[in-house]
This record gives structure tokens, sequence and C-alpha cells, in this order.
């Protein structure tokens, strides 16, 4: 997706069968967000929307032999946890990777979510873990990411019976967590009901506080403010960020819905896959509550009871593949395949294969050679049309040539047409052919429609046809007793012209260009059906300008 | 990814936690093919790129569980196993199938991998489980996808030692496969090497056999056949699919890449997501095996040893978000945000502060007041070229709606200039400043440059700015001792009407209008750096334009 190539994360935690949250949830964000995927199981829950059924724990020590084998062989760019089972697991987990990494400075940077009781109200951590994971595994940590009731039950441990129900709490909050070790907090704000007051109260009292307000909160967009008139009672989730002294709110509209399913475990993933390719905790956290968010907006519906979020939402189909060594013009394929019994009645027309034969009426040749001089202008002319719409003097200056290279076949049409007893005066005397209005129009027309891209593939059938029918008949005529017969042939200039280095040359340039346009710019369904319809409807009037030269019309 | 929700499929086969294989591979496919994906896990394993160094079977029961947990929830469009394990472990899984659907009929499309043994030697199925697989498994399966080996493997409990070498050894083995019951069978050819001369000899004694050739073995594409000579002698691969006497030869060119840990898994894999998604088995695999050949050509070095596939190469990032209930105006939030500087000193320029103050030197309005006469006609006939590049009457209808619209507010800016003194003759003789032949002529550049999105993005900046400096004023009017002056002001006509519901009801339609567009086509990288980039300089250019007003340019 990138040109780097992903960054490889880890997961550790409990595998939710039903794919909603857990390594599930997990290898599904990793993926969404361009990392390699892997995960070390804590524990295996028989789980689906509606609860947790069962959990069957991880053997400790092959927990620790699961750690060993990923961290031995692939280097791990960013790391979570998430359902740490219990005081054996955690504590296996921590002295594995300081083992591994021997300092606490070189750990990649890793999230731990303190995961500690399900949404359904599952038990997933014992009571005794909470102290493993505090001492053990906080201090590695790049950032924990406590929800309210597992901050108060961090807090508890301190002695003191603490409950966040303010903004205020949950900053101070923040402060206390920071102390256990890790580089930062993030106490997260979905059980904590917020509005627009609590925000402008804090952002009063302490100005140094950075505000990172989401979707209609945020500033100089009045024309997209809806609810302008309840902006004021609207329910807000608030996740504060701590890093030592600097404090960051990122602050959203509450959504009410039940697919919420694997959202801490979603979010966590989310943050270590940003911090991976380098983001700063409070970026990787921003695009994290956002996918999060929309995540939960855009959820589909599966099972019965509460729901996932949608891990797909930030991607899109490729339609055209990559170009590899074994496919290397994947655009071309896919367009030639796409138009496939237009394109073979085009590249092996009639037309084409009489006068492979020699067989083609000299009226038919001549005819099409006419025609064909009124279509090269309107030809020339849509690539004047290409130069105005590029955007670089290297496309500015392959379409101008493509111009004079037009210019010169037309002069040795003329000199052709000479031989064959048609003066200058009768080739710009011959009326038009209906068919060859439609073709070269239609040019013109896509040219003043759309895109550069749009134009290109609209030139691109006349150049790609006459170079696929050039070497077709070469490689017809190599074979044993071909039908095609080169010696004698009153065409055979022409069979050579299109066959030849020369043009096969501009062939391979043409086809260059498109899957170049095609790997930069990928196009989504529509642009790619406007892309195969216009190469579809090209090589159908190429068929029909053959048609109209065999027929005379 | 698609409208339809995405389909659930169910991967039933070991974990690996080094995520090339297994359930890991399964669900980054899954994810990757717009397919839901839950797991249920066989055995962990202690896995990487260079090996198996240990397993950890699930408890029989807790297998099971899981399998309930899942079935009894989600509603599953698609299955396939992979690693089973022991012969306990394949019992438990085809009798819970059995027991959960009732009738055979009703499972839903099942393809079962028989793995057996790793790439890399690991024993992954013990030797009685393959009479129970055979037995109680594929009776129930759509398709079973058997290597050379793993075929050999399932046609020696037959008795007979069978040996695989040839096309024809493939296609023998896929009949006597079906005899085990599966709807349909594919003998992978990885571990057979053949060339077209095989394909070509099937062909001729069998015409009746389909052939799907991929890459360059494709007709009618002689341009794209860079390598012509050496085909003939190219090592490909050939899978066999056979569906009752239907035989398709999957025939592709071999790779040669270390980049296969996990090829299996994902084959069969994207083939049940493919079936989830109602495609028939032909198609289903052919997509596998392109998604999976692509797949290992654009590998990224990830462990030491036999590296995963690429499970990502057919996936983009969806740039703009999709609408939301919370963030209807994704496009529209985006463009805002990327250019917030500009856009900011454009809605809150000195000249509308002073305007609203009623403290603008009337020659600054008028001088705003005939270049934007000016400004009009080159807008009007911007939104002439967008009719031209619509390709619908409700587009054409649209954009002719708002040139109707200018020209009445040409018609106000006349009555409203002689009202201050300037006659028609004077706003005609004005002379242009060069900030409004500047912004006038980037409009009909971009309408003549680019498509009709890009003239849209264009045209947005002028519609929304004003959209916004209008009520932005109404609210900062409506505050408490507001610096905002309406009692008496000179200009009140001019905030009334941009703050008004005629003008505020055109940018809400120019906002569903690129919503509507980003929705419908999201753009890829380079579209969406186009579209920021032309709202910027339009952005710039509105600010330039109040800028010439006040500085009398």
């Amino acid at each position: 997706m990138d040109s780097k190539p992903p960054p490889a994360v880890l997961t550790i935690a409990g595998s939710d069968c039903g794919g909603g949250a857990g390594i599930q949830a997990d290898l599904k964000a990793f993926t969404a967000f361009g990392c390699y995927g892997t995960s070390v199981i804590t524990a295996l829950t028989a789980q689906n929307t509606q609860g947790v059924q069962g959990v069957h724990p991880t053997p400790p020590e092959f927990l620790e032999q699961q750690l060993t084998s990923v961290l031995v062989d692939i280097e791990i760019r960013g790391m979570k946890t998430g359902m740490l089972y219990d005081a054996e697991h955690t504590r296996r987990i921590a002295r594995t990777l300081r083992a591994h990494y021997g300092d606490v400075s070189k750990v990649p940077p890793l999230v731990v979510d303190p995961v500690a009781v399900s949404t359904s109200g599952h038990v997933l951590l014992h009571e005794d873990a909470v102290s493993v994971m505090i001492e053990e595994l906080f201090p590695l940590a790049t950032l924990i990411t406590p929800n309210k009731p597992e901050a108060e039950l961090l807090l508890s441990r301190k002695g003191a019976s603490v409950k966040i129900e303010t903004l205020e709490d949950m900053i101070a909050a923040s402060e206390k967590l920071l102390a256990f070790g890790s580089k930062a907090v993030l106490v997260k704000g979905g059980h904590v009901s917020l509005t627009m007051a609590d925000v402008h109260r804090i952002s009063a009292a302490h100005p140094e506080v950075k505000i990172v307000p989401e979707s209609f909160l945020d500033e100089n967009m009045e024309i997209l403010q809806v609810n302008q008139e309840d902006l004021a009672s609207r329910q807000l989730v608030v996740d504060v960020l701590r890093e030592g002294e600097k404090v960051t709110l990122f602050v959203s509209p509450r959504i009410e819905s039940s697919s919420t399913h694997g959202t801490g475990c979603t979010l966590s993933a989310v943050i270590a896959s940003a911090l991976a390719k380098g983001e700063s905790v409070v970026e990787a956290t921003r695009q994290a509550t956002i996918y999060t968010h929309v995540g939960i907006e855009t959820a589909f519906p599966v099972g019965r009871g509460h729901g996932p979020l949608n891990h797909m939402h930030n991607l899109l189909p490729r339609l055209v593949p990559p170009p590899t060594a074994s496919n290397p013009h994947p655009l071309t394929r896919i367009l030639i395949q796409s138009s496939r019994e237009t394109w073979k009645a085009y590249v092996e027309h009639d037309f084409v294969k009489q006068l492979a034969r020699g067989t083609l009426p000299r009226e038919c040749f001549l005819h099409f050679v006419k025609q064909d001089y009124l279509y090269l202008k309107y030809y020339a002319r849509a690539y004047g049309l290409l130069v105005a719409k590029s955007s670089t003097y290297s496309s500015i200056q392959t379409a101008t040539q493509t111009i004079v290279n037009v210019i010169n076949e037309v002069a040795t049409h003329k000199t052709f047409c000479a031989q064959w007893g048609i003066s200058e005066e009768e080739l710009t005397a011959t009326p038009e052919s209906p068919s060859t209005t439609a073709y070269g129009a239609y040019l013109l027309d896509i040219g003043l429609q759309g895109d550069s891209a749009k134009l290109i593939m609209a030139l691109a059938a006349c150049l790609l046809g006459y170079g696929e029918v050039g070497l077709w008949l070469k490689k017809e005529a190599s074979k044993p007793d071909s039908w095609v017969k080169l010696d004698g042939n009153v065409y055979l200039r022409w069979i050579e012209d299109y066959s030849g280095e020369h043009y096969q040359s501009a062939v391979k340039l043409g086809i260059e260009t498109i899957e170049t346009l095609a790997a930069a710019d990928p196009p989504n369904a529509l642009r790619f059906q406007e892309w195969c319809a216009i190469w579809e409807k090209c090589t159908r009037l190429e068929k029909g300008f053959w048609d109209m030269a065999l027929n005379l019309l």
C-alpha cells in the first residue's frame, strides 16, 4: 500500500473465535493500517457477540515459546498487549521481552491495553496479575490505555479508592497512572459522559492543554455544523492523553451504538501500527480514535449481540493489480480481457485477413487509406488536446512527438496514394464516412469531457490494435504453410510497417504510458468502469472503421 | 467495500504466531477480500518463517465449544478448514457441523484444505486423522484442495500406491479423489513441473477440458508477450479443478520465490471468501489463484526463512472516509483541514471584518464589487465548461441553473451599483485587476485541463467560502456586545445575502455535490492530492481577491 514495506507489528492477547475482538480484531486492524500482523495467543476464548462462553489459557511455557518464535525471526516495529490472563502469563511476557531486547530502551513501541473485564462482564485478567502488569510490563510501555473502570482498578493498587467521574478526575488519574512507569497514558473516556462545557472549563483553567476536536467540533466550519443549536448539550467522548506534563484531549461526539465489541482492542492495535510507522504518540492516538470512531459508525450487522466495529472502512479494493514480473502490464491485459470479443473482432477482422492473403479488393484498401487520412487529422487534434491537458513538460513533449509522427505518417500516406493514382486534392476532397466522423469526433469529445487519463485510454485502442494486428500477422506468416501470403502481396508494406520495429516501439511506449498511469493513480470502481467503457467503445469504432472499408460505406 | 454487508466466513485451522499461515493468513485474506473473518483454532503453533518450533493442540471439547460459539451466533456464508491436528479433532468438527446444520445440503460452501505436512516438513495432521477427514469431512465439502503429496497420501488410503508426476496423473487423481464425496476437487500443481506442451497435449486429447490461462499465456495479446521465444520452455503451474465430468485447468507461469509460506492456506481462504460472495467454484478458484500468485510476486521481506506472501496487494487506503452520521461531510472537512491557515485567512479576512464593523472604506467595497462583476463572467463560463463536461441530464441541469443564478446575481450587482452611482458602462469598462484575471483564468484552465470533478473542486472554494463568511458573521453578531455591527451598517444587505437562507441552500447543494462525488468515486492518492491542491489554490486566490479590494490594486 505504501512504497515502504509494511512494518511488522505484534499483538499478545486472547483469541476471539467470533472475530470481533482479541488477536482477530488486532490482525484486521493491522492489515487495514497496512502493517504485517503477528500474534501471540495468551488464551483461547469461546466467544461471540453475546458473551464469553469459555476460556482455555495457553500453557505459560507455550506462550513463551510463541513469543520467542516471533521475536527471534521477525523484526517487530510495534507491539500491543491485550488480555493477559493471569500473573504467570503476564510475568512470562514481560521477562521474555526484557530478555530478548536486553535494555528497556531497545523495546519497540509497546501499547499496553490493561484489559481486565469484557464488555459482557467476563473477567479476563486474574486479580493477581494486576500487580505484575503494573510492576513488570508498564515500565516497558510507550503507552497504556485504560478505560475508566481499568484506571480505577489500577489506581486502587495504590491503596486509595479512586472514582473517576469528571474530566478533571480523568486528567488527575492520568498523572497518577503515569507514575507506574509507562512513557504515556491514555485514559479513555467511553464510560464518562461529558459536554463541551467540560472541555471549555478545562481550557479556561489550563490553557496549555491541547484540544484535538474531531467531527463537527472543529473550527472555521460553520457551514458543516448541521446541529448548531444542540452543540452545547451534545454528549461527548473525551480521551485524555498524557506524556509527562503535556496533556492532549481528543474530543469527539458520543455515538449510540451496540456495535462496540472490540473497540479497545482495535484502538490499541491501531496506535501500535501508527507508532510502528513512526508517528508520534499524539498523531497515532488521533488516527486510532478516528479509525475506531468511523468503524463503529459504519458497522454492519454480525451476530445477535454486541456486534464488532467495521475494520474495513478505510480500505478500497485495488482493481488493477500492481505490475509484477510475470504480469508487467496488468491494465492493458484487463482492458483487452474486458472487451475480449470486440477486441478479437477488431484485430482479426476480415479486412485484415483479406489483406494478409493479398485478396483484399484494391478499392477497399484505397477507401480505407483515404478515410484513414481524414481520421488522422482528428487523431492529431486529439493529441493537441492532450498537450493542453498535460501538467509536465515531459508529457507535453511525448504528446507533441506523436503529433509530429502523425504528420510524417500522413506524408507517407500521400506518397503512397500518389503511387496508386490518387492526388492530394482527391484525398482532401474525399467525403468523410460516418464511421470516420464517429471515431474522430468521439476522441475529441472524450478530450473535452474528461481528464488526460481518459483521453489517453481513448487514444490507446488505435495504437495498440494496429500493433497487435502487425505482430499477429507476422506470427501467422512464420508458421509452415501459413494462410498469410507475404511473397508478392501487394499490401506487404502495410504488414511490414505495423509489425516493424519502429511502430512496435511506439506500441511499447503506449503500453508503458497507460500502465504508468494506472500504477501512479490506481482507478477506483467508477473511473475503472469509465476506462473500460472508453476502451471498448474505441475498439468497436475501430472494428466499424474496417467494416466501412470492406463494405465501401 | 461493497454496498452489500460483508459475508461472514469461518476458518477452522491452526494458529501461526508468525502471521504468515494458519488462521492469521486466513483472516488477512478474508479481510483483503472484503469478508468478515471468524476463526476456530484447532491448535496453537510456535512457528515462524524458519519452521514449526512447537504445537499445542486445543482440547477437543474446547475446539467444539469455539465452533459452537461461532455457529449459534453468526450466519456463516463460507468456511474452510486447514490444519486439523488429529482424528478426534477432525471428528468433532465434522460432527458439530452436521449437528448444527442438520442436513448436508444446508452446510454453507466448505473448502477443505487437507493440510498434512508443513512446507518445512512438520507433521500437522496425525496419521489416524486422514481416514476421519475422508469419511466424515469430505462429504460435507464443496471443494477439497490437495497438493501433489496430499493427493498421493489421500489416494494411498484406497490401497494403491499412486504417484502423480504428469498432468494426466493429476487429472486421473482428481477423478479418484472426487469419489471421496466432495462436490469438487482442486489438485494443486505447485509440486509438478509442466510446460505448455503438456497443456496442448491435454487439449488435443480432451477438447472438452477448459483452459484458463493467466498472465502472458492469454490470447490476442501478442503485444504483451515479451518473452515470446521462451514461452515453449517456460515452467508452468497447472491447477486441475474437477466438478463431476467438468475439468478446468488454471495455467500460470511458475514463479521462483521463497515467499510462499501460507500459500495453501491463503488459496483456500480466498476460495471460501469468493464462494461466500456467491461466485461459482471455477470463478472462485480463478480469483484465488490470481490473488495468491500476485501475493507471492509482491511479497515483502518478513523473517529469515520462507517469508509469507503479501496479503494486502489488492487493497488501497481509502483517503476520504465514508460519510457517517457524526461526520456527514468528510471531504469538505478534509479540504478545509488541509488548507486550514489559508482558509482562515480567507474567511476571516480584514476586508470581511471591516465590512462587518461597517468601517470598510466605500472605495474598497466598490472596487470589490466591480472586480466581482468581472470575475463572475469567468465563473459563469466555467460552469458552461462544466455543462460541456457533464454526462447526465441531471448534472447538465444543475450546472445550467448555476449559470442562471449568476446572471441574476449580476443583475443585482448592476442595480446595487446604480444606487452607488456606478453605471453599467463604468462596470463593463472597469480594467480587470490581475487578481481577478488570475482567479478567473485559473478556473477556466482547470476546466480545460481536468475532468468535471476537478472543475467542481475549483468552483467550490468561492461558493463555500462566502457561505462560511455569512454564517460566521451571523454567529458573531448574535453574541452579546458583538464586534459585528448590523444596525446602520451600510453593508448590512451583503451580510444578510450571504448568511441568508437562499445563499445557504446553494452552499448546502454545493457541499452535497462534492461529497457525492467523493463517495461515488473515492480518490486515490494522486487525485486526492490534486483536489486538495486545487482547493488550496482557489482559497489562496479568494484571499488575494480581498487583498486586492482592500489595497485597491
